[in-house]
């Protein structure tokens, strides 16, 4: 059926479309056959007869040479105005360019064009323009972060996220799964997991202004927050930005058995590192009819998949990675999309550990939320393959788990990868009502935020399960970028809103 | 490469999951094989010596047919078990069967299940359960929105919006596109293209009694204002949800050639109608090389392989809405996805509806918004197929589209299709920086804000083109629902901000 719509679409269309991205031209055949280039120029060598012009438009890691031979032009050559072009034609310019597409006699390249016209749509002033330099650091690129994708890095860091998002899709998509969206502003809590973002049309001045006034009045600082009257706000009543999709994604998935989200999440911590985005990409999928076995069924075919998937897609882009930025990198990937996941308790991860406590800045014990050290340890150094650990102790675990029956521990679950520690966290939810309500009396929650979710509960309830995995995080593993604000287009971070 | 990985994922671990979709089996031959069901109980019917249950687990609109038949029960059949859990099994309750796949003797479906094991999982107590009434109003659903995608209607639109989601990324996939995120939260204001929703982790409590106290101290309200300190805000300085990605999109195209965005864009307008939604998804392709002429040819192949799509993988949820909720409207998406589109400009829409003054409540003239009743007259009275309009006089545009030599136009698009009038608005963007700054100085713009979109005209700059189609308004067209919230999970509009 794909086929069919992709064959029709064709026919109507797509050769209308024009230029021929670089990609598509590198995997040509080179037989002579004219072609047009546009894209950016990358770098220009003119020696006394020779002209050599790499142009890249971000379709590849690579860019496609265009060559000019002033002892023998090409015969539809219009020499002068290539002459007149070449001059202006300087890194970063942007070119329209045609030839003819020949094998090339360079090595490393298949391909290259014989120039037949070439203009310069847009010039580049090489004292003004910011990629001019030689060594530019990372965090000098964020701060021209509008210009960074037409660099070798961030071409390959977008090109990747971009095939990272489509596996995700598509794997979900194979398995039956409908991809769905929770909302974005919400009125819920998601039960303190993390600080939230407050989304508002009350204006803050008006609010000073009205303090100011009942200040005036003689009112008393005390009861300064009566008026702030969030019935006249847009939504009614005081509303965040969201932190999860999952209790929404459980609605869904108790109707349509197999659902995902792929959204934007966000966190108002005040965490200013490498590590941390005030707003980053999550992917939840939840799965009714799926115990905590089958979770980790799916989160293991579902990282071995998207690893594969980059290791397959994005070679080029990943050879550039392994050696720019991270050595090793495709040996790390191969080997866990390759290895089978071992699968320990927590229990038994907290006795592996404290076999090796002299290693470990916090010591480990039962009890202990299990650090990166420790999850990198675990993954690299006892097991030295991805590790997931299941069972964790109900108190430092969220209220919807499923609790176990030892009242202990919870189905919770983390998958550990070598380099990073965790990459995904899940669980199989408490299904239960009672169990549910009792969970959340012990942690005093305000229930009436909740009803719709205990309602789950009550009518037709089933064991499901789910996990989570950042998006930034997973990108950050198969680039081997250090901080996850060069994984994003336009990161958010406390003090950082640019663009 | 694509089989290569779907053979070794399945190979590795997709034989493990359990258990199999509604869908798979419904699509199974049926050999007498022994099968898993799980699902929800959609009715029962209990005869003297038959029963049967359909059971539904959302994954496709048919539901499967669970028989028991009492004079012959299957050999391996727990017959006391069996009469237990019928006796359990209203509508809503959710349940596990065992059973064989056979032929089925009724109409309407090719295959059913011999029961030889049923267990209720979750009861559903009948006097309680929402979804219970006969004639459940779309306003009462709503209310009970994490329930209704049990429902037929909301089943079949929330696996649309699934297919339409995934035709959309196949569709840029296909064409050398790369899948961008443009940031959420954003301290430009995309230049008026609506009320925006502050984000902020500034008290309002606080700044009320900040407000109270200075009042206490004799502080003047015109200077409340300077209470309001944006530096100790989250982001160093007053922040907003996004209205559009396209500015962003702009740069990572001037980088990638073409690229485009799916997600999440919101409007604080106060416009309580079926056709507006504070919060709703956005797809905004943007390409480089691109002129108004390719951008056409773009949007017109788009929409014909979404709709393509969807009558060719979502037929049957077709074919209830064709039946229940819209007449004719399978006949009405094959007309769009088959005709070619009329492309005319403006000038000529205006000179047209002229003739048909008559008409219509706002009278159309040159230099006129093109209203809805304007835009379905022409496509469905005038022209009887989809029209792309162009062309558009530049006041009633925006400061970073294309002008015309003319001085009196832009290069804008907006594809108009029949039932709905607009579904897509774009245009050639302006790639001249003089002219743009100048459009900008026209609108008293603060460029302060816009140095980065600039720096694409100053570096290297390419014609381009793009567009934006709201995710909900294809699916409003497709479904034919009539509301904008009963096609997203969780809408979001004035004072509804539920769940």
């Amino acid at each position: 059926m794909r086929g069919t719509l992709l064959k029709a679409y064709k026919i109507a269309t797509i050769v209308r479309m024009k230029p021929t991205l670089i990609k598509d031209l590198l995997a040509s055949k080179p037989d002579g056959k004219a072609v047009t280039v546009c894209g950016w120029v990358r770098t220009v060598r003119d020696s006394k007869n020779l002209v050599f012009i790499q142009v890249n438009d971000g379709s590849s890691f690579a860019s496609i040479q265009l060559t000019f031979d002033r002892t023998s032009p090409s015969a539809g050559a219009d020499v002068k105005a290539i002459e007149e072009n070449i001059a202006k034609a300087n890194t970063g310019a942007s070119v329209r360019a045609e030839g003819l597409l020949v094998p090339s006699p360079a090595s490393g390249q298949a391909v290259e064009v014989t120039l037949e016209k070439l203009i310069v749509l847009g010039e580049c002033p090489s004292d003004a323009y910011p990629l001019q330099k030689n060594k530019m650091s990372m965090e000098y690129l964020r701060e021209n972060a509008h210009l960074r994708a037409r660099t070798n890095t961030f071409g390959a860091v977008f090109r990747m996220r971009n095939q990272m998002a489509f596996a995700v899709h598509s794997f979900f998509q194979e398995n039956g799964f409908q991809y769905i969206n929770a909302p974005i502003i919400t009125c819920s809590d998601a039960e303190g997991a993390g600080e939230m973002f407050q989304v508002t049309t009350l204006s803050l001045e008006k609010i000073a202004e009205i303090g100011v006034k009942a200040g005036n009045a003689g009112k008393k600082a005390e009861s300064a927050s009566s008026l702030v009257d969030y019935s006249k706000d847009f939504f009614g009543k005081k509303a965040s930005l969201t932190v999860s999709g999952q209790l929404e994604a459980e609605t869904l998935a108790t109707a349509l058995s197999r659902v995902y989200t792929f959204g934007p999440t966000f966190r108002a911590e005040n965490s200013n590192t490498p590590r941390h985005l005030s707003e980053f990409w999550m992917i939840e999928p939840e799965m009714a009819f799926f115990d905590l076995d089958d979770d980790m069924d799916l989160a293991e075919s579902f990282i071995q998949y998207l690893l594969r998937w980059a290791l397959e897609k994005c070679r080029s882009d990943l050879e550039f990675f392994d050696k720019r930025i991270q050595n090793g990198l495709i040996a790390m990937l191969e080997h866990v999309a390759e290895t089978p996941f071992k699968r320990i308790s927590y229990t038994e991860a907290i006795e592996a550990l404290e076999k090796h406590a002299d290693k470990f800045e916090y010591k480990p014990f039962w009890g202990c939320d299990i650090q990166t050290e420790h999850e990198r340890y675990l993954t690299e150094q006892i097991y030295k393959c991805p590790v997931m650990v299941y069972n964790y102790p109900k108190a430092i675990k969220a209220f919807y788990m499923k609790q176990n029956d030892d009242g202990k521990t919870v189905k919770a679950l983390d998958v550990l990868v070598p380099g990073i520690g965790e990459i995904i966290g899940g669980s199989e939810r408490e299904e239960n009502y009672d169990k549910l309500l009792a969970a959340c009396n012990e942690r005093n929650m305000d229930m009436s935020n909740y009803t719709w979710y205990l309602d789950l509960r009550r009518f037709g309830t089933v064991p499901h399960s789910g996990f989570g995995l950042g998006f930034e995080r997973l990108l950050r593993y198969v680039t081997g970028m250090s901080n996850l604000r060069d994984v994003i287009p336009y990161p958010r971070a406390p003090k950082l809103a640019d663009f």
